[in-house]
């Protein structure tokens, strides 16, 4: 096989990530079904019946958010490699099934709104995709993927955002079992653990 | 990092961006329930159980027509650029936000036809979608995104039919508060609104 | 801009065409909705829950052939194209549309079986895609975008399939009247026109 | 028609089949509907409320598993064809076909888990996907397709595994008939009967 072959076979796999990515992205609004009130019905009674599915827009953009984070995760992660690994292939379509999961913990989170189990459930699915997102970030900025011109900032800083995206959602998780409401905001930790992994990085290099 | 490769990231933007306007686009149709008659329905009865879908069929096709609009201007727009700039991610998946979420504007406007609040919230949404891909056309039309080559007058169009379509989605969310059954219908001012501009800016050029 | 962009403007209309063809086709079998029976169901029972399916399984197969074929005739067009032409846009996304439709009328066929007004709206429909089909695949094989190396057989061969393609849906529209429960097979006359059409214009090649 | 434009032919084959493999995946949460409880429930009985779900989450896993696997061996087999054939779209198009149609038998096996003829539907929907997967397989590491360049054992690797996964889903099928509960367990065979043709492949080459 030819090194330009090689490459294809990672174009395709990355076409095919970025396809379960949207997919998935663009599947959430699904879950959210329009009420249907009759034509005699008041501008107030309309404007109550979208109040009551304002969990579910909340839940819609905090997916769609998290989605389109892990994604542009990947695409930094990927536009560093340039070689194909078949060991990626696992982990990949790992990463894939958790993201393709996220309707369903959306939708579950929406619908029970405040309560602990649902928001535990969102908040483990998010530390899964965190780690599988990790696993597979580090892969494809490693031998043999690693493109052999790719800059060694770049590629600590992807494996460092990827770090604080398991750092953000363990946070989400523990918030998940005291103020389950509010579990999602532990993802808003992300860039305080990332500056913490770049602080302790910059230490070590000058030491 | 090679040129080469900053154009896949850019690549890699367009496509998941297609992806999401083109699985919104083809979601709309979920939302339209066949009705299932028992077996010794006449013609007629059938008939009069297509006829209620009419709303959700014109539905369907005014926002088939808005997305594929908006799809249009995104193609159009990325044509003329050539390089990739992080600064667009944020904003475009803004966009496909907005866009994913039209499947769910479009069923609730179908199933509560000729009412206020579902027309502004519609119409409303189309602004939030105009508004954002005015500043995606802005981003990959202008430094450092543009293709060098680009001619002026493209960029010009691309710039000026961005902003007819904040104003044809702003004419819609005005008629909405009146009219509320045929609030789409402001689209149809894009036409208009693009004139003027172009006007205005060739008695400009010329001054 | 140079004719590589050119190019690359007709590439992601190919694509979003592709994904469009793909997500409709995809989605025929989310209107199929699994019986859910108690545990001690018999397995006659269950036979007969699936029994009661078969049109929703018939109805399934014939639409992913219909899609798929309109996928391969528009895969065969656009192979002989290289070149973009805005005039394009506009019926590719009608052409679009009506595919992305097709989950509906499939939907509404499979649960009015043998009934003549699904019978009559799904074939329209197979009648409005194929027109479309039949003025996209013109103008893909037609200047400008036409390849200037595309062989004139593989042109008129295009050309010849697409017209066959609105003769059997035209057909099948007339069947739809008369047996209903057997429009879809006026598909089946596909092959006949196609070799009608073939040997009129190896006559008139000849004469 | 030049060879580039033949290539570009297969290339958008792969991507319709990548489409198809990515939607088909990620429908398959769609089949799993959110429990909703009143906002006084018991943390109890949002576990009970799940643990009654584990059915449609094994189903999804292993569904998720099922399609990814069929997608790398086409992922696999593809990446050693450089040329188009017409001959390919038909049998492609069958395969994608049962691949669209697994959320159905998903969703009808999670519903009616330890039941026998959900089980049994269900493995000989994955033993026609196998079978067609050979065929596609076959096709595509064969004259005219073939690349020049590809190495005999690889092309060796891609035909055994895809006996073996035939013979795999043989196995499943036939397991569900005793133990339906379990049929598809009869999958994780695979890599025997890959391991026995692989050794039978070698006693004949050394003979």
């Amino acid at each position: 096989m030819a090194a330009a072959k090689i490459d294809h076979a990672l174009e395709r796999t990355i076409f095919f990530s970025d396809a379960v990515f949207a997919i998935a992205i663009t599947l959430l609004v699904i879950e959210i079904h329009a009420p249907e009130l009759p034509r005699s019905t008041s501008d107030l009674a309309q404007i109550q019946a979208l109040a009551h599915l304002v969990p579910n827009f909340v839940g819609f953009a905090v997916s769609f958010a998290v989605i389109g984070m892990f994604w542009m995760g990947h695409h930094r992660a990927f536009s560093l490699a340039t070689h194909y690994s078949p060991r990626l292939l696992g982990w990949n379509l790992g990463l894939l099934g958790v993201i393709a999961f996220m309707p369903f913990v959306t939708s579950y989170l929406s619908s029970n709104i405040f309560q602990r189990v649902p928001a535990i459930f969102y908040c483990v699915t998010m530390l899964a995709a965190a780690l599988l997102n990790m696993k597979v970030n580090r892969t494809a900025t490693s031998a043999p993927m690693l493109d052999e011109n790719a800059s060694p900032q770049a590629v600590a800083y992807v494996q460092q955002r990827s770090t604080s995206v398991v750092l953000g959602a363990a946070t989400a998780v523990a918030m998940a079992f005291v103020v389950p409401a509010f579990c999602q905001m532990g993802l808003m930790s992300i860039p305080i653990w990332l500056r913490l992994l770049t602080w302790r990085a910059d230490r070590r290099a000058k030491a």
